[in-house]
């Protein structure tokens, strides 16, 4: 539970703006969609572009904003990206140098912001069907691993596939293919199951970003694309500037999870 | 490849009534129903009717005949239960007793003939949808087992369930649920994947009916519940007189499987 628990989306990104919290955001917002952030320069948002819509499952576009502008009216009336995010990352040439809670002090009138489907969309309707998922109960933030798999090159960018995971038995498995499936607007069905060796995970316990979670002798691992994607691909790419929200934290809108249910 | 490839459901089944094919229906009557049968006297066959509604999953009601009525008109204009099925077999007080052609001899004015759902319907969208399916393209017919999970009791009947089992490779095990969860009709989503020690399944290469198939180590085993269910529970309850068909040979109906999808 955070200090955010039963606000509304309006009230947490009010409390998050003004600077009282800066930890992760699942159950925050209840039933609304949350979105990954990444913001470029123009002269690299074109090509990111490309990228989102080459990669659809890690990269589902929410919302992309105009150069130089800060707010999202079709996420948020009153969004101000440069301070809506409870923790963001700023990288200069493909390092994380700085984890910020807001980037009033790093706008530039050239940056476009570009806002990614969250898989913490689903998990309402994951509980909802009454399945449990660990990394709630635990009020941990999920694990998240940089796999083997390429994702789809487009213009300068190119680079690993990041995924989230979540422990279930195989009958909520099945189930929760067949919830996660009705949002391909926020990372949709699972990319794996099972056999995380072939994603080149040598070791559940160590995720690459969030938590480890323990997974059952009764479980399998089942594991969604990710919006951190395009971080992994940053610090391949090198980019001179670009900034994310912090892994788990992430910008909470007003946009129903239930409307992007295409079933 | 059966005798039977390339012919319409109607002209296959006009082969089997007259003796000339008793063999497995995999591929019989391109994109039609395939049915389970289960045959029982009227002072059982209201127990069994209790049975499949309370399983769905194993026991997909598609029609069910009237008392000492051969035909089964909302599945196929000419149907003979008692000929049109490539090969049956006969229970008495559970033991299977005999592996006729046909039935005629059988036949009896107190029997209830019902027809469940059979998983060979949805192996066409599977493919349909890109898949392989090991068993078909081995030629043999799809491994079975009995689990050790129960099926739910009703009236005199309790007993196993019995699964089908396809390898697939993680993502295609992901899309295998999209596409089968379509078809609740006939058998519909998976049961189980990934733990076949979870259902009981102590050596996959040992199926308790139908033939083995190798499973890669970058495969999961996918598991659907089986309409040879009725024949685990008809073992151990015992009712004095039962008929089914022979795993495999299943009665091909006029019932397009497009018909069944749900979406």
């Amino acid at each position: 539970m955070t200090p955010l628990a039963g606000l509304s989306a309006v009230d947490a990104r009010a409390r998050i703006r003004r600077g009282d919290y800066a930890g992760q955001t699942a159950s925050v917002g209840p039933g609304m969609a949350q979105g990954n952030i990444a913001i470029l320069p123009a002269d690299w948002a074109e090509d990111f572009l490309r990228f989102c819509l080459a990669n659809p499952k890690p990269c589902p576009l929410l919302a992309v904003g105009e150069v130089g502008r800060a707010d999202l009216p079709s996420l948020g009336r009153d969004i101000d990206i440069r301070t809506d995010v409870p923790r963001y990352r700023v990288f200069r040439d493909g390092v994380a140098v700085e984890a910020p809670q807001d980037i009033l002090a790093h706008w530039r009138n050239d940056l476009v912001t570009f806002v990614l489907g969250c898989s913490l969309s689903f998990e309402w309707p994951l509980i909802d069907a009454g399945l449990s998922i660990r990394h709630i109960e635990a009020g941990t933030t999920v694990p998240m691993y940089r796999t083997k798999i390429a994702t789809q090159a487009a213009g300068r960018f190119r680079g690993p596939l990041v995924v989230s995971m979540r422990p279930f038995r195989p009958a909520d498995a099945i189930r929760a293919v067949q919830v996660t499936t009705r949002f391909p607007g926020v990372h949709g069905a699972p990319v794996h199951i099972g056999l995380p060796g072939e994603l080149g995970i040598a070791d559940l316990a160590r995720p690459d970003y969030g938590d480890p979670v323990a997974v059952g002798r009764d479980e399998l691992p089942v594991f969604w694309a990710c919006g951190v994607t395009p971080q992994a691909v940053v610090e391949e790419v090198k980019p001179p500037f670009f900034i994310s929200h912090y892994p788990g934290c992430m910008l909470v809108t007003d946009v129903a999870n239930a409307t992007l249910a295409v079933l």
